[in-house]
């Protein structure tokens, strides 16, 4: 047990040195992570939010994407996901969809907003009724967003996810 | 206030009309969203979760990165996005982080729900504690993972998200 403990211990180390790189480098926030197979690396991201102007750009998300890539599948089946910190709700609604045996995280969503993120303000936010949230949320139905869900009811031959 | 009803409805009704299009061209899921701003749409996006093996290629989120391109900025200042179904919480995650002024959306969670898509399942998951979570979670602290952030609270020229 101490043998595999030392291993998580390593994947979680290569995620933390990538979230260090993100942010000596001015890539964008100390955020870094690797997604694990079979006791190999096979997808690493780290924070680029600022330097793409790509707010989706966070460190699970880009390794998460990275694996797919290698994998050429998008489900992470039988993989773990090592990330520096508590994943924000956007890269654990990503891993989620990502399917991923499991999740190891370093600092957590507190350790984060002392560090002057949003992530416990989001998970807050996420948990409220639409009218008591910080940005307006309005429902607008429309018959046109009902056909395309009827239409993928009856749709053939379909990929689901 | 009819004709600005209007002008929204015709928003809505282009976000699902890409929803439409992802699922009749086997680009994944029948979703679909746009970013407005002054009027203009400046972003699309539609689900290519299944045609481009990415888990994270939700119908908002390439609107939100499509919209930054557009701008060159990873703030969504001033915009608006409509979705042709409720964000996940993937992609509520990502839209606060983008930070518009509000959204619009037209089929809810539980209509997703209904069409076989996990939005509400995952919308549960995140409320719950760790270890009582469908994909193991696992808080595993290293001196690396703080390290990170002590560098980021010490860094000077740093841009802030």
């Amino acid at each position: 047990m101490e043998e595999e403990k030392d291993i998580r211990l390593r994947f979680m180390k290569r995620a933390a040195q990538l979230a260090h790189y993100a942010a000596e480098n001015g890539y964008g926030g100390p955020f870094g992570a690797v997604v694990v197979k079979d006791g190999e690396i096979i997808g690493e991201g780290f924070n680029r939010v600022t330097s793409s102007n790509d707010p989706t750009a966070h460190a699970e998300i880009e390794a998460i994407r990275s694996a797919c890539n290698t994998l050429k599948s998008f489900q992470l089946s039988g993989c773990e996901i090592y990330s520096s910190c508590e994943p924000c709700p956007m890269c654990m609604g990503a891993i989620y969809w990502a399917r991923p045996v499991r999740l190891y995280y370093g600092a957590s969503r507190y350790d984060a907003a002392q560090a002057g993120f949003d992530d416990e303000f989001i998970y807050r936010e996420l948990a409220l009724p639409d009218h008591l949230r910080k940005i307006q949320v309005i429902h607008l139905p429309s018959t046109d967003s009902a056909d395309a869900f009827e239409y993928w009811k009856l749709l053939e031959n379909k990929t689901k996810y």
